[in-house]
């Protein structure tokens, strides 16, 4: 392995150096009084409990995809080993993260109580843990494979068996991710849903009130959704997004494969460290109350640093006015080139949070919209919002395709994968923006619990409100980024068929194929129209699970209160874990059959296709089966996160005391409205994001296998 | 002009004159009592005010169209004649189906207190003289400016005159669908959902309560969205279709091109016979109130009929077993290969309607899950009726994905082609069958405000429920055949410009294009997302406008309540036609932006690409916009048409005494559901339709107009 290498794989030790040594800072703070501590326990075990089951319903399923890999490649270990190192580094990134949240949650509480500024530096400071080792063990895990593969195997990096390793890897990756985002999913807004329902509405008690029997659940619900499964997610995008580049850097470039291939690892590895460094400037001016700014500040440190080092590496490795190679149209690029690809990835990375923030920031007239429709009642808010999820999606899309134009032209298919590596490189900043929103959010429902005076749930609150926010935004660039990085693996699907076809003594099976993916072919316009239905269909399935899930929360509550009168005059204790295991169990049945669609869809289709026509059609209807996934995929994931923020807003816009403020007509249609987005923004919208590369991912493979 | 093509004029004649002495027949029937004509001719005076003013709107954007056609094709007229005879023609139809129903209504409110029987005879044949006039006028249309161009001015069939203006006609139609589905969508539903708010929520009085000041809009709205907007609609789908069919043949078989252009007018000919056969055999039998069975019977006669004489006009034409042509890929087919098409065509109608009826019908589980989950609330009846609405669009995308790789497989594009004209060949019958709908719902209107006694009432809304579920079949019909078709329109574009492409000399324009559609190409990608996101946006405006129009009606109310006091105690007569005008002037006014957007975008599209790229370039990124607007669209409307209807249907099962019936908790969160189904349903979904197809045809003329 090459000193270049071990330095990648340093930037992610690195990281994960820096998680350690926070963890350690921030468990050694206080956490607070007794209760307190109880209720942190409560979440702490029920959290521990839903991910112990959910990865053992994970290993059952990836034990099956680690042998039926081996069998699609006769018992070449490198592909199934691949597979279980993405698998496994992406569940404990989850893990982790949600060890680190359900302790400080509490001790955020307890900051909380002393000032604002205290309370914000707890909650980022254990979101940037989660953020720090996504990126860092994401980065370690790839550079490791492809240096074991190179290095100690000895395989070539334009090798198809580094290839099929690192794709496999990707597998993992996107498997754990889709598993998470829909079980946690599931669970976080089934406990919500259902807990608001019997809870607020039926009860009358205030959100996060002990008598619930659903509180704990809505709590661990964060943590398993919102900290484990976005931080599978995001760990999955950049995997995948570096994967899909290197292996298009080893395809395009035969030539000098290495570089091209190391190139994405050190973006990787420097924007690891450029994170770090902006993580130290997210702190409160002394009197500021402006929390979102201090974590702006951070993020524009990054930003503006990894300009500068992505300069730099680019500057370095390829120099700025030589040609560096020739894209796939012939046409020669530099170094500059691109630089300013990266650029571009910074550039979107911006535009898309600015964008998301003005669809679900309070300040703007989507959410105020929203909320004034809410005067005239539930079915206004609905379809006020709808109406706002539908037109966030016409700029979200306008940048995405200016980012495709401009990056082709500057570097051709590497420019979009440079992009879009460059705007991943971020990851570790943006995870840490996102896990701090569950541990604010948890600490709010501690201090609710835990009986502290109202200042302290202001304070939690003023952090809350925030962090719905840095979610948005989070899925936002989430999306964006998997849609442009589904993109690259689309690419290196055609650019390996035609490897194949251009190799037939090499691949046999692929010596009669012809594969055409114009728009004017049927199978292609067949492809595009399968593949679009997947996101509705994954979408509406995964809707009806939140609304069985939250049905069965609203019966078993409703049964606490009538067995155990004395809960409600506080004399009796509610079954917390009851509910807890009943979402598990409801959850984890409720994540399997949605998981499958993305998995078998490119093999059905395949099969199917060939049946009635040939392997030409078979593999076209495929390819095209890939993108009509990634157009309505990301039509879909856009519109559902950025209404559900906007719901969420409009509800929180008229508790600051507009349209007449809690408990008016129009805060009962908000809630309504926030109910709706529940699952739209945190359960089917997220889980797109996974599914649509899955299924990019899959026919990679699908490709490799056939292959040979 | 050869004798057949007479006879083609002759069977939309044939079709108009059903129409006539229908009219005479329905006209002659009584009108019931005063208040019941009083009521009748205030609906009438509106219907005809609202629609007055929409044509003259149309009529100026219209002028603007014609003077751009003319400038663009440099003074030729064929285009700009094309067009305003498809733009006339569809008024039209609309025009004269909504007279026709704004007068059967108050004759079926008092054949209803005859007998079911004959409530059902009246509205059904006031639908059917829609129906046939739909089908009619468009077929003698396009035969006749088709005679008129190759026939009189001796043009050839296939020449770019002919191409031209049959492009055009389909233009005209598709301009006037757009806005009449937008802006009688924005009318019926800005009364609905805003007359709904304020009378039965806020003042607790039923639906078409004489005191309520917008109950006579809510009527008005019934007759110029759903009958005359559908009309349009229809009107638009057969036009384009039957031209694209004939455009495609006229570009794909030169050679014998006169013979394959007739084809589809013939089979739009017989087709409109067997129609009209079938509308006799919608008759209740002595003592059944199966009404569905009774519409369904004329229905499938309908379908058998043209079965055989589809098959017939095809033995005729081509004979079956002999060779008729070959393929764009070189493969031979017979007249029994299009003869297949056709009842491919026919199967996908049934399918369709199959599909929507489970999605959308009280008996199946989609409509129970809804009304099941509105026992939770507000928030989980709108969840389960939008997971209903994604999940509802997966067979739809089968069944057409079939229908495309089967018919392609027989007959190649013209298969296709084939398959879709057959399909549209029933809009006759299928257009009577909705056209039905809104007589019914008037006529119970009716019943209730002129206080008839209630059983009246009941005979009219056992009427009303089926008309719910006749309306949801045919939109999923329309957009069924329209995404079908728009694939037509798609096809002509690509062999459009292969055909400019290979006569440089006379197109010296396309010397030096070289257009690829292949999914690898950045810029067919970037037309995709851009063509996706226009459903998404369009979508979004009109869900917003009839936010605001409901807005609008409430406020209007809420005055005239507070100015006249004696509305509530039945002592002051409300102002209907102010409501009605208030509502004319906010659809009239918003529905022009959306309208726009589908007429630019092909234009802007090409431009902008050109400036960043080459004509080639723009070229290839207008026509994967055209796919990607069709893929995207085809499952917003979908969506949005089915998750209506369930929600509509989920609310009238609960009415039906199912969840605690009538004003239960459950009840109010079906309501709910519904007002936010009414601008799925009624207003952006149908609306996406002719908006896919004015994308395509726009880029159809945009080439032609390159072409010089």
């Amino acid at each position: 392995m090459s000193l270049e290498l071990w330095a990648v794989i340093g930037a992610g030790l690195l990281a994960i150096l820096y998680g350690a040594i926070t963890v350690k800072s921030v468990l050694s703070l206080p956490t607070g009084n007794d209760r307190m501590r109880e209720i942190a326990a409560a979440i702490q075990e029920g959290a521990s409990a839903y991910l112990k089951k959910q990865y053992q319903t994970i290993t059952i399923v990836g034990c099956v995809v680690f042998l039926v890999l081996l069998g699609a490649f006769k018992l070449d270990f490198i592909p199934a080993f691949g597979f279980a190192i993405g698998a496994v580094l992406s569940g404990a990134a989850g893990f982790i993260g949600m060890l680190v949240s359900v302790r400080a949650n509490v001790r955020t509480t307890h900051a909380a109580s002393e000032s604002l500024g205290k309370g914000l530096s707890v909650a980022f400071r254990s979101g940037a843990i989660t953020g720090l080792l996504v990126a860092g063990l994401a980065l370690m895990g790839l550079a490791a494979y492809y240096g074991f593969l190179t290095g100690v195997l000895g395989h070539a990096p334009e090798s198809r068996a580094v290839v099929n390793g690192l794709v496999s890897l990707s597998l993992g990756a996107s498997l754990i991710s889709v598993f998470a985002r829909l079980g946690g999913g599931i669970f976080t807004k089934g406990a919500d849903v259902g807990g608001d329902m019997v809870g607020k509405v039926e009860a009358g008690i205030p959100e996060d009130d002990p008598r619930n029997p659903a509180t704990i659940a809505d709590n661990v619900g964060d943590n398993v959704g919102d900290c484990a499964g976005m931080a599978a997610d995001l760990f999955e995008t950049y995997v995948v997004t570096v994967a899909a580049t290197m292996v298009l850097g080893s395809i395009l470039f035969t030539a000098n494969a290495a570089q091209f291939m190391f190139y994405p690892l050190a973006i990787g590895a420097v924007c690891i460290i450029t994170s770090i460094i902006g993580t130290y400037f997210v702190t409160l001016s002394k009197g500021s109350t402006n929390i979102m700014g201090a974590l702006y500040k951070g993020l524009i440190v990054t930003g503006v640093l990894s300009l500068v080092a992505v300069g730099g590496v680019t500057f370095q490795m390829f120099g700025f006015s030589e040609t560096v190679a020739e894209t796939s149209r012939g046409l020669p690029f530099t170094g500059l080139s691109l630089f300013l690809c990266g650029v571009i990835g910074l550039v979107v990375t911006g535009l898309i949070v600015w964008i998301t923030e003005y669809y679900t920031g309070t300040e703007y007239r989507p959410v105020k919209s929203v909320a004034l429709a809410s005067e005239s009642g539930h079915g206004t808010n609905v379809i006020q919002g709808l109406a706002v999820s539908m037109e966030a999606t016409a700029l979200p899309a306008i940048v995405i395709v200016a980012a495709i134009i401009t990056s082709f032209n500057l570097a051709g298919l590497f420019g979009i994968a440079t992009a879009v590596t460059t705007m991943l490189a971020l990851a570790g900043m943006i995870v840490a923006l996102d896990a701090f929103g569950p541990v604010t959010d948890n600490a709010g429902g501690i201090a609710e619990m835990s009986g502290l005076e109202g200042s302290v749930r202001d304070t939690t609150d003023a952090l809350d409100a925030v962090g719905n926010t840095t979610k948005a935004v989070t899925k936002g660039y989430a999306i964006g980024s998997a849609g442009l990085g589904a993109l690259v693996l689309f690419a290196a699907y055609t650019k390996d068929i035609e490897h194949f076809v251009a190799h037939p003594t090499e691949y046999p099976f692929f010596a009669d194929v012809n594969v055409n993916f114009s728009l004017s072919d049927p199978y292609v316009i067949a492809g595009l129209l399968i593949g679009g239905l997947l996101p509705y269909l994954f979408g509406g399935l995964a809707m009806q699970a939140v609304g069985r899930a939250a049905s069965a929360i609203v019966e078993e509550v409703r049964r606490q209160f009538k067995e155990k009168p004395g809960i409600m005059q506080g004399t009796e204790k509610p079954d917390y874990a009851r509910a807890v295991d009943m979402l598990t169990g409801a959850a984890i049945k409720e994540m399997v059959v949605p998981s499958m669609l993305p998995i078998f869809s490119p093999i059905v289709v395949y099969f199917v296709i060939l049946a009635v026509a040939d392997k030409s059609a078979a593999l076209s209807a495929v390819g095209a089966m890939l993108i009509g996934v990634i157009v309505t995929g990301l039509f879909v994931a856009v519109s559902m996160t950025a209404g559900g923020g906007a719901w969420d807003n409009a509800k929180k816009y008229i508790e600051d005391g507009n349209h007449g403020g809690k408990g008016s007509e129009a805060h009962k249609a908000a809630v309504t409205g926030d109910t709706v987005g529940d699952p739209y923004k945190d359960t089917a919208g997220p889980a797109v994001n996974p599914m649509i590369k899955i299924t990019n991912i899959v026919a990679l493979l699908l490709l490799a296998s056939l292959a040979g």
